[in-house]
């Protein structure tokens, strides 16, 4: 081997940064938030497939929720009972949360059953007027400015990864701090890439949103002049978004794709959110700062968001003393 | 006008950062020095030339100094007796620090008498060995690294400027905060520019260095797999390397000289340390950020350099305790 061939170890600036060193400082600020109720928050998750993978997790955040000083009541119910299951648990004032572990029906069903949840206990953030907020980037829910929008779990996982890696430049003012930041995002997903896609940008990014359908763009204009971004068609390889691309967020779900390392810009940040791995370990001799996996600040935005929600009902309380 | 030609007030993107936000963070480090310390550090600075300009600098840079609680005795000699003026300086007991108000000669003799003061007294970090230090990354006086090397106060203070301005970024590992940042800065003085330059691409950016003889790129290499860093000749043209660069500094002595606003990548950050504006009002369309000046942060910093001096001379008793 020359000396410029390079193995990974010749290169020692890349940096693995683990999503648990995210994850711990938003637990504190949880737990001292539920010190602060008084009360521990219930969580319901609504478990009505088979496959045992989907169970796991299902045991897991049970026991994230647990650990955290939430309840947490797994339901197992029948796919043709979940329905009227959510019903009552909407009604149900000693319950704070709802989650649904999909998939369910395994399609458009399970968009509708989403929508049956109530807003007012969407700890995942998929109720329509959260998704609508999100993509009009309007950031709260009353005219006062009291109560804030839940976000989605996992694009906000993300958003907090990249605040936590340095992404974010907190000297420039709220809801800019990504302004002069390039960012390529290789997931369209309803449910993560597409909302990920219109945050970032809505923070003054622009972003390479890829599919399998094509490439987008979204961006808030030179100088941010606008609002809330638009969405453009555009004609761009892969490789050549990432050769400007600050960030490279990935979500790919197959265990045999593999982002190019050589695409990589030298000293790019690059976050992973599938669960496959879709950097090789020599991922490091590129990118500044790496990050395999994202699921323990996604649960964590699960109980952020909870958390959230008790806060945001107890509001008029608060306003009328 | 068109919608699309933009105002400048279209734009509020844009932010402007004065230099004394940033220097009062040092300025309260710096005081609370002198409290640990028990006692007023003197700083002796040499005015030979008779420019009403040079006066006027001595005279805020000591009202300055006094302003924080250091002694500050402006000493007035004819330009050939500025020599043993040092000399003097050097070996008295009483005096901290040494700092001369140039030009003196105007020539290769200043570079000469910058080199008299005593490295012990050098405010201003411009003794060989600092330099030498400074080319050659070596952050320390000491084996045991007890002891900071002095900086330069004008790098030295584009450095915090950065640093509070975001773009060092804080997670990354220390040597390595620029990693991944390309900076393109117009100057290659020896004062400012050069050592500037490679301050910048030691801390991990690429570095593109413009002056009147040509353009030099600094870069510690992919992946910095060099310690230090190295130069090297480049053919590029300054509007090319600004649209790639997340930072342009400027550093041109001219009131006609203006750095083209087009050519500066959407959300970049600006800064000029030049007393004459390099850079247009329209700035502001383009930058995230702007640094229209930097002087009240280079005086800090030579204080900083008082006391980090004060603090070395004291190390050894320190050891021995």
């Amino acid at each position: 081997m020359t000396a410029r061939s390079g193995s990974i170890s010749e290169f020692p600036a890349g940096k693995t940064v683990l999503a648990s060193s995210v994850a711990k400082i938003y637990t504190s600020e949880i737990k001292k938030g539920i010190e602060v109720l008084g009360r521990s928050p219930k969580l319901v998750g609504f478990l009505a497939n088979s496959d045992p993978a989907a169970r796991m997790y299902a045991e897991w955040t049970g026991k994230t929720c647990q650990e955290a000083g939430f309840q947490f009541e797994l339901r197992e119910v029948d796919k043709e009972d979940l329905e009227d299951a959510i019903f009552q648990a909407n009604d149900d004032d000693s319950v704070d949360g709802i989650m649904i572990y999909f998939p369910v029906f395994g399609n458009r069903q399970d968009q509708y059953l989403q929508q049956v949840v109530s807003k007012d206990k969407d700890v995942e953030g998929l109720s329509h007027l959260y998704i609508q907020n999100l993509y009009h980037n309007s950031r709260y829910l009353d005219d006062k400015k009291t109560k804030k929008s839940i976000l989605p779990c996992t694009p906000l996982a993300l958003v907090k990864i990249l605040e936590y890696l340095g992404v974010y430049n907190m000297i420039l003012p709220y809801g800019n701090r990504l302004y002069g930041k390039t960012i390529t995002v290789v997931n369209r997903s309803e449910i993560v890439g597409r909302p990920l896609a219109a945050l970032l940008a809505n923070d003054g990014a622009v972003v390479y949103s890829f599919d399998l359908n094509g490439v987008q763009m979204f961006t808030r204009g030179d100088g941010l002049k606008l609002h809330r971004h638009r969405v453009t068609d555009v004609e761009v390889k892969l490789e050549d978004a990432a050769k400007i691309s600050d960030v490279i967020i990935t979500g790919v779900p197959s265990e045999s794709y593999k982002f190019s390392t050589n695409a990589i810009k030298d000293g790019a940040v690059c976050v992973n959110f599938s669960t496959a791995k879709n950097f090789d370990p020599s991922v490091k001799t590129k990118a500044s700062l790496y990050v395999p996996s994202i699921g323990k600040v996604t649960i964590t935005m699960l109980m952020r968001n909870l958390l959230r929600l008790v806060d945001n009902k107890a509001s008029p309380a608060k306003e009328s003393l």
